[in-house]
């Protein structure tokens, strides 16, 4: 099901100077209309899902929302909604979740993704797994026809303990899709240390991944992996920004 | 396949006045038969795997062995070997293993094991499943019937973010098995804390797990388990020492 919205519904005076920011604030008002009084929500991680924090921020300020919970998905998610008042909570204090909102690096024509570039995959696919909804956030250049076809990285988050260990096996499993992986640094040159104090591997493919339900479970089933950023039959709804309006497409 | 050893070759004064240490050493120098000089091997945690590298050091220094290079399972067994003079690497050095040798918490009929009451079994099911032969050192109070089923732990590592929430999915999914689920502490009462950072929930079972191949699965499913103690498939020979002498099965 695929509904597009025109650009005209949105109060937008110059449509033709759209940046990628004005794309990804307005399909994440869009998104915030799923939300309802009395939600537990899940709060996603990155750009995007910022906008949709903002907004969420604005609306209970206002006082068109209220009775709100938010379930962060990052350090960083959290002290943004603690800076704009949103009530907070924890999977441990709120495990069933209303609805999540994120963003995504990928979206599939099936609505699989592949997330996690912002380094929050985990606490991420935690989050959005014990939500009722999971409501996607993106603009129109994240659309691939297979994931991993975005040409940039696919994370893998692996235990410190002998990671390139588990980077040679990771690239090895995807020799055939043409796979280099990479260990992520920081801005530092160090190793980027997540949130779970891991390390993150980062693949890219030559060619998309042709079957992501095994490609997930084979490299989940590697010792040392804690999570990685194929994030599969998740999303009920994708909301899609692009330069013609926004697009709503749910399964 | 099983082979008895009568007590009377192993030189023991009183076996009547046999400790479970004793037991264990018995079983430890067994194991280190299947060593020959020149192996790369997966150094065990735990009170019997002690005994196996204090026998690996011992023929070492005598020089009975020579050329071997240790892939040590924990800082504690890193520690232990370096002392002993044996000389080591990782899995991100030396990906392929010859033979690890270790103890192990249960043992059912089919070789398959629970594993990580020391609270290594993440870096030991790592090694091991890279170990072309895994030998596994036990006195025979760990053989079960079916896995879970001495009442003692079965441990499973998850990362402390959001920690309640597994641990209450984990004691959820083996309901019928009666499971309680409890957060492992320190000797100060404070979480355990693992090698990898991560926190320990250890599963206490009234009647052993039905499918521990189909269980395995459900809880690596679950975001934010890093490890579980269920090795399965991995054991190639046990070594299990009793009052009566020592048994190698095998596959």
């Amino acid at each position: 099901m695929m509904i597009r919205f025109p650009i005209s519904l949105f109060p937008l005076s110059a449509p033709a100077a759209l940046t990628q920011d004005d794309l990804k604030k307005l399909a994440a008002v869009k998104a915030v209309e799923y939300v309802s009084s009395g939600m537990v929500l899940g709060l996603g991680t990155g750009s995007t899902a910022a906008f949709v924090v903002a907004e969420i921020g604005a609306l209970l300020s206002s006082g068109k929302l209220t009775d709100i919970v938010g379930v962060p998905t990052s350090k960083r998610t959290y002290e943004q909604a603690l800076s704009l008042g949103i009530p907070l909570s924890t999977l441990d204090g709120h495990p069933r979740i209303d609805l999540a909102i994120d963003g995504a690096d990928e979206v599939d024509p099936d609505l699989n993704l592949v997330k996690g570039r912002g380094g929050a995959l985990l606490r991420e696919k935690m989050v959005e797994a014990a939500s009722e909804k999971f409501v996607v956030v993106v603009d129109d250049t994240k659309l691939v026809s297979g994931l991993g076809g975005s040409g940039l990285a696919m994370p893998v988050e692996v235990v410190q303990f002998c990671w390139k260990y588990n980077l040679t096996r990771l690239q090895e499993l995807f020799r055939e899709q043409g796979c280099e992986a990479k260990l992520r640094l920081d801005d530092g040159g160090k190793p980027y240390v997540t949130d779970n104090a891991n390390y993150i591997v980062d693949l890219y493919f030559e060619t998309p991944i042709k079957d992501a339900a095994a490609a997930g479970e084979e490299i989940s089933a590697f010792e040392g992996v804690v999570e990685h950023g194929l994030f599969l039959d998740m999303a009920t709804a994708v909301i899609i920004a692009g330069k013609d309006g926004v697009a709503v497409k749910a399964k």
